[in-house]
């Protein structure tokens, strides 16, 4: 019999290098003499439930190569979750029907908390059914709240982007207030953990530069203190820059600004966080405001991407692989510190079922006192992470982004729902 | 008697290469035979009138060379604009005493429209008044909006930041539009002219890249056009990636934050041109949007400057020394375009009054004829202005960006307002 196929597949919100790791998994992979042909995923999950499975070889190598320096997902990403085994077994079985159908024996799915929900069940279902296929999960997410791995892919290089923006803000706000804006706010994401807000205040050196005040998630929001923190700042400097994350909760453990959508994960969409102290300082304290929302640039910012985050991409793509080739299924590749100063880091994993639905939050002892500032700890755990520029290659003055062919493998099987009893995406 | 000095100020809104230009006129001015101690103005003509005059002697002279590469406004600018000269004479008197006490013979002013009203009104009324001092200025301004110069400095920059934002952003919505949002917009800057919008379609090569629609100043907001070619190019890609103005208009001529709209939820609607066009979406055509906001971050980006903008920022610091010592006053440095491709340039000047409160809008020629899009035209003159990388050295991971000390020179007049009849700052 052919040796196993693999395919690549992306999840979840994209990163700056979640193709760096799909470029560091795919070479791996294609390099592998126990792996026959490599596919990806058209759109996650979704590419193996509809057997929309991408052709790499007919892609041209420069383009494959042009993924370690570029940004966002470049098979197309999704927010689908597989639900529970036994109650949504067909989707689990036309999962492993096309596996059969195309000889993949690896699954390697780049994603979050979600998405490792995804690799632990799956990987139990085809256990559990006597199918060969190992399901490995790399571990991505710019929020950094998977728990167990140091960090996770694409957070040190949004933590860059983010503390780069605030310095180059907060120069601005210093140099305008005289007769101006006296108040810059900058909009972080990090739906339920600080660590991106936090990362900001990394580039602040001296009791001029900014963020002055951080608003994170882990600390209830208190409006009077805040705004006397505010006018405090204003009094001494003349100006006052403050992060503030979209996560941000009041003392009712409501989110400043609380939509009533939510995302199909079932997340409620935030935004707006930045814009609702804009209009509280303006209200209560009279102070001309500007407030910066980055939004996807700041996830998918490659421009400014941090070395350390591209090369521990790849790497873990790649280790990925190796982990298969041991025989390993059902888990997620981990990023372990084995120093901060100087830094060094090795390369272990851990039951996807350890990562799945959790959330790693910013410890007390990364906080300080009073909430508004981040710690010498929580330096010393993120300066290393953001070091080093990987500037991706500029073409007539832009960077020289690519986007693939997808070329689809043709297919095996009738389309879902033709009788496979699988239901339609949620 | 000792030969005069010189005085540097910033005015109106900062840039990532203001303070290039800074470098380039005060190290020029320290090295001018004709010129004696270089000063700078605390906070633009404020700095003059205050008699806030920082030494620039006193400064680290690796700070001072760390202002080719730091961005905002090092020495504080101002959006104080002189009156009439003859209904505000005390000011322009004060000017002129502070100058004489200062012996400061050479007033370099570096800004847009506003600024060259002041370089223009004070350099008459130093000639009437039989003043020996020399106004010269330097076009500064992120809008690329100052009439006679190719192009401002600081645009350039804000242009490659805001292209490579519009680049990034899209490539994310275009992998995660499956799921989750289908709609990217970016919001810029340009209160009065479309530069800055126009220039985020520079990154456009195919129909899959982004923006697919660019709102302009220039254009009127036509809501039904508008939603339409949003709702076809979702059809056709399933996503859209968006520009939008800040200064764009309804068909009446109120910008489009001044429509007594509501947001999807019936309240009031807050916020900008971007969070006016999201809402829009969301709420005609049902689709999910996510908006970006750049604000300062795109006029003090940096970290990913153009290298013309760079180039051309230091030589017009420079040439404006050159003009005084030729004589010259109430002038402004121009930059001329000798051709496009190759893209060659040259410096001249013009009378600051022939700049002073004109704006220069996109020319009809260089916006497509459904007035969504930016023409060959458009791309022939702005690309090269983008042209090469100019990154600030990093340090511990962050860029090099350094404060001055801003030390002051020792006053020698009563304070403004103590009998000198000066008014209040307006």
């Amino acid at each position: 019999m052919a040796k196993p196929n693999a395919v690549y597949a992306q999840s979840g919100g994209v990163t700056s290098v979640i193709n760096a790791s799909a470029y560091g998994c795919i070479k791996a992979a294609m390099a592998a003499d126990f792996i026959g042909d490599v596919l990806a995923g058209l759109d996650g999950i979704n590419g193996v439930l509809e057997e929309n499975l991408i052709d790499l070889s007919r892609e041209n190598p420069a383009d494959l190569e042009a993924l370690r320096h570029t940004p966002a997902g470049a098979f197309g990403s999704c927010r689908k979750k597989l639900k529970d085994m036994e109650k949504d077994r067909a989707q689990f079985e036309r999962i492993l029907q096309v596996c059969e159908a195309h000889n993949i024996g690896y699954f390697f799915y780049d994603g979050g908390n979600d998405s490792m929900d995804t690799v632990d069940k799956l990987s139990r279902f085809a256990r559990q059914e006597g199918s060969p296929l190992q399901v490995v999960g790399i571990p991505k997410t710019i929020d950094n709240d998977l728990p167990i791995t140091d960090n996770s892919l694409g957070f040190a290089s949004a933590a860059k982007y983010n503390t780069v923006s605030m310095m180059e803000g907060s120069l601005d706000v210093s140099s305008m207030f005289r007769d101006s804006t006296k108040v810059f706010i900058l909009e972080t994401m990090g739906r339920h953990a600080g660590w991106l807000a936090a990362s900001t205040g990394l580039g602040r050196r001296t009791d001029q530069d900014g963020p002055h005040l951080i608003l994170l998630p882990e600390v209830a929001f208190e409006k009077q203190n805040f705004l006397a923190r505010v006018e405090e700042t204003v009094g001494q400097l003349g100006y006052c820059a403050i992060t503030v994350s979209e996560g941000t909760m009041d003392t009712r453990g409501k989110f400043l600004t609380e939509s009533e959508t939510t995302d199909s994960f079932g997340h409620a969409q935030l935004g707006g966080a930045g814009q609702y102290i804009s209009e509280l300082i303006k209200k209560d304290l009279g102070l001309k405001t500007h407030s910066a929302v980055l939004d996807y640039c700041q996830r998918s910012g490659r421009h400014v991407s941090s070395a350390v985050d591209v090369e521990q991409a790849m790497a873990c793509g790649a280790r990925a692989v190796a982990l298969a080739a041991e025989g390993h299924s059902g888990v997620m590749v981990t990023i372990v510190r084995e120093s901060s100063s100087p830094y060094r880091w090795s390369l272990g994993f851990t039951d996807a079922g350890n990562i799945a639905n959790k959330e790693k939050k910013m410890p007390r002892e990364f906080i300080s006192g009073d909430g508004f500032h981040i710690t010498d700890k929580f330096r010393e755990y993120c300066l290393p992470l953001i070091q080093g520029e990987d500037y991706p290659p500029y073409e007539n003055g832009l960077p020289a982004y690519r986007r693939l062919k997808k070329n689809l493998r043709p297919v095996k099987l009738p389309p879902l729902g033709a009788g496979s009893g699988a239901g339609k995406q949620s």
